[in-house]
């Protein structure tokens, strides 16, 4: 394994900066030459890595893992899987540049959401390209042939299309068009590729630990990682939201009574659970569980500016997502992404449709999802979120209530989860941070001219980058590329190939792009 | 087959008196003494009868009936499948006694809800036998053999084992053991077995009118069907509510939202549905839409007087149920059966427990389940919940919205469904009613000791009685045998072994009871 070698800043400043802005020009037209060349290769390969199950902590995972390591070995990058027992592997890699004075280090999370396949149009790990978006119309067709034209609003479906498999199969042709024609990246690479990302990257900090040494050299991390901005314009964002998760139960009979003989006697769960539900958000998106909004940082001027410099793009959104309500109306979706959220992911009680019956069930449970931002302690907030229910007149329990607990309590709450994870956010004036802003500003003004950059101070989702911010101790940036449709979470979820081909140009880009001395 | 007789009413009466005078003791003793020797025997034909699958309208519920139609055939019942194009069959069969002056006709449901299997703890039609109910610790045991004891406690697990297959597998040992012993009912016997029961009985009219002059004859309808009185007494029931469902679907997004992305910003599927379903009832039970309780029939001073004498078991209910509160407290059960229900069936919206994800769902269905007294009109009441909704500023579609008027509307339900049946009552102090009463209390008295009939003006659930009651014009009184926890409409549904000997012992005494002269 090549060691990162440090040279006098000075020296390092020079040839980083002679020898890099030739490269940049040549690096983001070969890979364009070679995009253009070979895109029927490229959507197919990225077909088979989606082909690979992917959720955290299976066995599957692992070959999806040794897959990625060979891939990245082919276009020569030392590539090793990392291993804890029980976890998932870590795909380690690292492309050492002769002279190179910087190290970016490249996150992206292999592992993928749990599918539920009754509710896909097609198997999840069967990846189908369409014509356009299903919803759109879109027409299956059969993956491209060499030689074949491939229409850039083609859409792949497939788990992790667009989240987060994507960027590897950007980021190996621009390898593989660098190692043909010989354009040398201008900063040393670190590939750290996480296999647990949508299972809350438990075991992410001591995969750090245990290669301290090798990630100490990194001075800046890029996420690529979310959807780019809805506009279709490139976007660069300075943090993430925090996210957790809690389930609340509530309980009526110990078993579903018939709801003929026990309607208008016995507690109608899902009645109950409506009111704890409503209680807790007003009809204008307002969370009133108390203190929800006083632990938020202030935001500061930089951000300000950026929100207010950001497209206008929710009337567009809007119309696009079938709504003329918003919550939080009339402030913009960025706006509200600097205030946490408290959201209904999911409400399972009885049945609906073809397999409703006629009982009154005996318990209704609601999935909440909580956003965070840069203040919030996880813990805090969820416990906010318990006092409130109890609030609501519920004796909070952590597990199915015994008979004595119900012969007690008229009403009880089971709740679970809570925790979770801080918001991150990198401080804009921070000089790394400006150093790739720059770079990633100029390669946007080439890929898709002048002032094309959306600059975002926060994003709305979670990634893991306290880990990085706080153990490493470096600035993280987050590059998103995939188009903001892409059904990430969800069923078929699916990646617009004029994405991965930005993707590419982007990649191509920021690993050529000349260093500003600082 | 045989038409049913009528002969003068003078000779009739003193033909029926004086010979089941006789008959009655004998009949009674005569199944109870078949039971006693045939236990093993019986258990295994109702797992068997319960085998069958019988969703309504599917391929197999042929099979049931005709196996039903066999079994009949071979205790002395002219039994045959009636048919309508389209239709599950019906069941009908005859058993003419010379010299019998009334026609008994005997209303059961062979057909039964919808099941989820991955709900069951077994397969639905895969009976199995337990020694006690599953929550209360027992344990699985195989179908008992030929001498070995039979322990009344045991329950049989399967679909309809309580609703409503019980009184099949209970009539069919009485019949044979009065042909066995030479034992003549002393009415005339019509058995019609709808096959649609749970799926709304919509051939059940059409049936009815294409064998009108078979039915015609019939005095009175004796349906067995519901649960027992929830103390173990034996019951007889002089109405049953009338019932309807709705589902309602609130609208986001056109599709699934990442709840990072775009949480604090898109309409919340599971707290809008949350709103709307907390406004239609209160947190004491009492429904909130307009006009829910002013078409209600006043309760008359028969009625009241056998609510009054209803054991009162709601105490007992509550701690089998671990229930502290029940809804319209302190009013009882039996009390508010006489009153309208509004409950929540179902609710669906994303996914909880594993299978939750970080989504903001883009739409929540709730199932409503109606239940009615006599007065209410099932499209009227629907109407009311409709006219609610639309007042919480709700545009009410009956299909899914498209895009211009999701653009339209900032809020939008969908309502599917509605209507419904009617509630029947039959006068306590008709004359049939009064005569029926009489009998059912002798046999309850026989078999269970004296005053032990409960008597209700009532019942919560819905049978199709409007039928009989206004088509046919004759009174319908339900005389019920299932275990009060049988799980009906729900999983694990069952029947306790000692109702089904109760049933047994009530049928034989009902079918030879002296009849009374008015």
């Amino acid at each position: 394994m090549t060691r990162v070698s440090r040279i006098a800043p000075a020296l390092a400043a020079f040839a980083a900066f002679s020898g890099s802005s030739l490269a940049a020009q040549s690096g983001a037209d070969v890979a364009r030459s070679y995009r253009e060349a070979h895109e029927p290769e490229i959507v197919r390969d990225f077909a088979e890595l989606l082909s690979f199950p992917n959720r955290a902590y299976t066995p599957e995972i692992v070959r999806a893992a040794e897959y990625i390591r060979d891939e990245l070995l082919e276009v020569g990058v030392a590539a090793e899987l990392l291993r804890i027992e029980g976890a998932s592997p870590l795909v380690y890699g690292e492309l050492m540049v002769p002279g190179a004075t910087r190290t970016l280090g490249i996150y992206v999370h292999y592992d993928g959401q749990a599918v539920d396949p009754s509710n896909w149009t097609n198997a999840p790990f069967d990846p189908t390209l369409y014509t356009a978006a299903i919803p759109a119309g879109g027409q299956r067709i059969p993956l491209p042939q060499d030689g074949q034209a491939v229409d850039p609003e083609w859409r792949l479906y497939a788990r992790s299309a667009g989240d987060d498999k994507a960027p590897i199969a950007a980021i190996l042709p621009v390898l593989r068009s660098f190692r043909e024609s010989g354009v040398q990246p201008t900063s040393n690479l670190i590939f750290f590729f996480d296999g647990e990302e949508e299972a809350g990257s438990r075991n992410l900090t001591q995969y750090m630990e245990e290669n301290r040494e090798r990630l100490d050299p990194i001075d800046i991390w890029l996420f690529f990682d979310g959807p780019a901005h809805a506009s279709g314009r490139p976007q660069i964002t300075f943090g993430a939201r925090g996210s957790g998760s809690m389930e609340v139960t509530v309980y009526g009979a110990t078993r579903n009574l018939h709801s003929g003989h026990y309607g208008n006697w016995a507690p109608d769960t899902g009645n109950v659970l409506a009111h704890l539900l409503a209680s807790m958000k007003d009809d204008d998106g307002r969370v009133l569980v108390e203190g929800w909004y006083d632990s938020i940082d202030p935001v500061g001027d930089e951000e300000r500016a950026a929100l207010a410099a950001m497209p206008d793009y929710d009337g567009e959104l809007k119309r696009e997502l079938g709504l003329v309500r918003t919550e939080g109306e009339p402030e913009s979706l960025a706006e509200r992404l600097m205030v946490p959220a408290l959201n209904v992911r999911g409400i399972t009680s009885g049945n609906t449709g073809s397999l409703a019956r006629n009982v009154i069930p005996n318990q209704a449970v609601a999935s909440l999802g909580l956003r965070l931002v840069r203040g919030n302690d996880p813990r805090h907030m969820s416990q906010l979120v318990v006092n409130h229910i109890e609030r609501q007149g519920f004796h909070v329990v952590r597990d199915d209530p015994d008979m004595a607990t119900r012969l007690r309590y008229p009403r009880i709450a089971k709740v679970t989860g809570g925790g979770g994870s801080r918001a991150a956010r990198t401080t804009m004036s921070d000089p790394f941070a400006q150093s790739i802003l720059g770079a990633a500003s100029a390669a946007a003004d080439r890929a898709f001219g002048p002032g094309s950059l959306v600059v975002a101070p926060g994003m709305g989702g979670t990634l893991p980058l306290t880990p990085f911010t706080e153990l490493l101790g470096k600035p993280a940036i987050i590059v998103p590329t995939a188009n903001h449709d892409n059904n990430q979470h969800a069923p078929d979820e699916n990646l617009r190939i004029a994405n991965l081909w930005y993707a590419i140009d982007l990649y191509a880009a920021l690993l050529t792009m000349p260093l500003t001395v600082f």
